[in-house]
């Protein structure tokens, strides 16, 4: 089942999309949030939509796509998940998973403007695949209990300004991976059982041509063995976004140019949608008056 | 003004502390978060207060403490902010604010039994002034504005597993950050009225014995120069909580054991109030059925 919240900013609608209609599921829940994914939320959806009891979303191909979960209590993120990545970066595949967080607050649209940072030079895209918790998880006893925790997928745009993550840092990159709606995500939340998650086509392609194009089949550390291994370090919570790492292809490699304003990103995961992002400079003044 | 959250886990009663006594400020707000530190709840509960509206809250002293805010959106950490602690670590002092998050789900009150985590080894304490943010801060224009979006401030333990943080993180410090109740907050949250904020004594103490013993006037880098800093890589959030860094005295130093279930461990800053947490071991049956 594929999830989706449909709307403007901040009054996205919860629906589901079936068959190439998306379904009105506000009349059985407020939002596709953490109480929503660990209460059962997703069967009742299920039933609703095969007993025929959801209305068709009335213009529903006229409207933003938000982001298919409400704002998550936490995004984690992996590192270095692709060799190919990590030896373009510079970096010896790691021995054990790199976690970092970014702020919930980068959450946004998979097709929303991204504002290019006023002092960047160097902002990147990352393609990643995303596991959406569903149950609380900590401590989990294997790599074997991950899949009962988890709701679903999402593609998601990992955005980095690389002299903010490893130049002015000292080191710790969360720095680079914060700025306002550097966390595109969506378009859908598609249930595990129509996800073969460690089979996954990742693209991405800035103006057009391509960048990115592998597998996550090429994970070093696969979706389960992060859940179980980020759980015995702090509590993953129903709602919040495990990002599993971008592979090879970014800007950071050398072989690109950086994004720039004028410049549009898109990124694909095969059965998880495609997002599509126009660059623009900051508006500092927009910002300060918020 | 003093603002407290009183009662059990996730049933917080919101509060104020004058003279001693404890207003029940449930009757003008649900809670102490960033709706309610944005939308002039401070002003209402002061003016509700002089006008005496504000019911004493019954058997308060029964009470557990809670933190004094909501969960937040996020909690963002500057390290190495004292000389010498940075030097205690083996670092020299940092030219720029380094950054790094822990997951809000670590927030817990002053005085919650903390867990030790099954595999730690190196559980340490960390006394911070932490910083509330009151009014939502992107790219400010300069260090002045930055107190026009602090709400106040609190004590806050930034807990810390050095192990994870340093031995099996691939450097990314948010692994040994995070890990359940790792950051006990409160007992208040101080409004900036009331508090000299770049001269305020901090201190810890393990077991009774002093520990750390310093002031926030030997910060590398201020709270103002800190929440201008960070507003110019990501949006602080209303609620949002900063905390500053600790200064020279922890386990890391190698001058003192690292803490192990049955120890206590207290921490207090002047006028923010002191904290006092019991160490176990923890429950792995309890985390994993929750």
């Amino acid at each position: 089942m594929k999830f989706a919240r449909l709307g403007p900013i901040g009054h996205e609608k919860p629906a589901v999309l079936d068959d190439g209609t998306y379904f009105d599921l506000s009349t059985i829940a407020p939002d596709i949030d953490g109480k929503f994914l660990s209460t059962g939320g997703p069967a009742a959806a299920r039933a609703a939509l095969l007993a025929g009891d959801l209305p068709k979303l009335e213009h529903a191909e006229s409207l933003r796509i938000g982001a298919p979960i409400s704002r998550p209590s936490a995004v984690i993120c992996i590192g270095m998940n692709y060799a190919a990545h990590a030896a373009e970066s510079g970096a010896l595949p790691p021995e054990i998973p790199i976690m970092f967080l970014k702020t919930p607050n980068t959450v946004v649209g998979p097709n929303d403007t991204v504002e290019i940072p006023p002092t960047s030079t160097k902002t990147d895209w990352e393609v990643e695949l995303g596991v959406v918790i569903g149950r609380r998880a900590a401590y989990l006893a294997s790599p074997a209990e991950s899949i009962r925790h988890i709701a679903g997928f999402v593609a998601a745009n990992d955005l980095s300004e690389r002299d903010f993550q490893m130049n002015v840092s000292g080191g710790q990159w969360s720095k680079g991976k914060c700025a306002p709606g550097f966390n595109p995500t969506g378009p859908w939340l598609v249930t595990p059982d129509e996800v073969e998650y460690q089979n996954l086509a990742l693209r991405s392609w800035v103006n057009g041509e391509p960048r990115q194009n592998s597998s996550t089949a090429d994970q070093i550390f696969s979706v389960d063995f992060v859940i179980w291994h980020l759980s015995q370090y702090l509590t993953l919570e129903p709602g919040d976004l495990v990002l599993t790492g971008t592979p090879e292809g970014v800007a950071l490699s050398g072989r690109f140019p950086y994004l720039a304003a004028g410049d549009t990103c898109e990124i694909e995961i095969a059965g998880l949608g495609r997002q599509r992002q126009s660059f623009v400079p900051a508006s500092i003044e927009r910002h300060q008056n918020a």
